[in-house]
């Protein structure tokens, strides 16, 4: 698979770089940004994907998050994907934050014309890390994955479905039941049709009730995030959790919203978590 | 002086807020950032300014540099301002990203039609740490500034003009010879006209050369910085600090461009820098 080097800038006594690929999975060009760390010139290093939220790109999380610092300590490898397909040129693709380019919501589309390019699933899961264990010194036996508001779906979502993938898993802020809340309703009717089975499928309150992620779950939300009540409910899934008796690490936090500043404020936390269970 | 509240979001226990004044000294309204730390909520905290450089904004440090978390342990208030006046109207000020808005270069113009609102040294040095007095629990006695590129000239320049402001001083691949580099020449020729003694006021090497600051400068300057031959040139302020008998740590990175990654590979080190020089 071709790589093509967007740029790289020195960061920690590592590297961030953003690349661009041909994506089979989502029939075009995909950019994804990767900070290896100091430790990466001495041999392979644990991984840690990024899943960023509405609107965002690939540069969000690099530019924002301040996670090249802990990662330099750690010897964590960051994978930052963009959040959809773009330059579809599908009605309704663009023009609309919720929906569409910069809102995969980190699944495979079944419905026309979405089917075709909006593969989100497929290029985060398998499509990418093949793509990083060949050009970069990553060891995929070592892949943890966390993510913001529709990232941080597509990080408790990806990790309950493929735990052979992914040994650590968090959240920032993140939709955990998009079957009941409009963010969800909205993106999943026209990706998955009226299907509500396989709705299901993308729900990580459905996902840890039939089958837990077994290792601890560290999830972190700001109480005064506009969100929190019309899409957030991060209470369904401490529900979910404790009914399936999945251990999960909620922390409510006075103060913050949703934005980077919260992310910033607890990323070292979330680094050193996924740290950990990569470590054995 | 009233002041408007754009957003305030939680960060590092503290509060990174954006803002609004009306500016005398730049003829409109003029933005602004601020971090308070936590500490500040207890009482007065020293302040230290961060200047940006060419084409950015008062957002730009907030977001990219990452120095919140080190000022939130060190107490430190960090002011962020813009780079120069705003929807200005004059012809050149935009399309430019060398010149007018975006490239304040920290001076009072002294040229029609600059003169009437490119006023950046009066709005940095003088009304904006009064705003901040006012609004913030801001100790002024116990005030520093850095910067980065343009930002690093007008930290060197500002600090050593006003050594009653500032206490402290520190740069980032700072500009220090505007009168002999594209840059500054281009800026200075149509900002302060032909009249090059008014030049060498905003010169950091002239500057330098005849009053020393006294305290130690720290500088960062990265040896993969595309600028660093033809607009930077470092070893130019290097040898203007030995004649002058002033104390200059200028440490050069092997590998590190112009960008907010290497800021915010250094940054920790600047700000324990001016918390050690504030505290005395």
């Amino acid at each position: 698979m071709t790589l093509e080097r967007l740029s790289e800038h020195a960061c920690f006594g590592g590297l961030q770089g953003f690349y661009r690929m041909d994506s089979a999975a989502c029939g075009g060009s995909m950019r994804f940004a990767v900070y290896q760390p100091p430790q990466a010139r001495a041999g392979r290093v644990p991984v840690l994907y990024f899943l960023a939220g509405l609107t965002c790109t690939e540069e969000t999380a690099a530019m924002k998050a301040g996670a090249q610092r802990v990662a330099a300590e750690l010897g964590l490898m960051l994978v930052m994907p963009d959040t959809s397909p773009r330059e579809t040129g599908f009605d309704g693709a663009t023009g609309d934050w919720e929906f569409g380019e910069g809102a995969g919501f980190y699944l495979d589309a079944t419905q026309a014309p979405w089917s075709s390019r909006f593969r989100m699933e497929s290029h985060v899961v398998h499509e990418l890390p093949a793509v990083v264990r060949e050009h970069f010194p990553a060891d995929p036996g070592r892949t943890g994955i966390t993510g913001h508001s529709m990232g941080g779906h597509g990080a408790l979502t990806l990790a309950i479905k493929h735990p052979q993938q992914y040994r650590s898993v968090s959240a920032f802020a993140p939709i955990v039941a998009p079957c009941e809340v409009p963010w969800g309703r909205k993106a999943f009717g026209r990706y998955l049709g009226d299907h509500h089975a396989v709705w299901a499928e993308h729900d990580a309150c459905a996902l840890v009730r039939r089958r837990p992620f077994g290792r601890p779950i560290l999830v972190d939300q700001g109480l005064a995030d506009k969100f929190l009540e019309t899409q957030l409910q991060p209470e369904r899934f401490e529900a979910a959790c404790a009914e399936a008796g999945q251990s999960l690490t909620l922390r409510r936090h006075a103060g913050y919203d949703h934005g980077y500043y919260f992310i910033a404020s607890f990323i070292q936390d979330h680094l050193r978590h996924h740290a950990a269970q990569l470590a054995d």
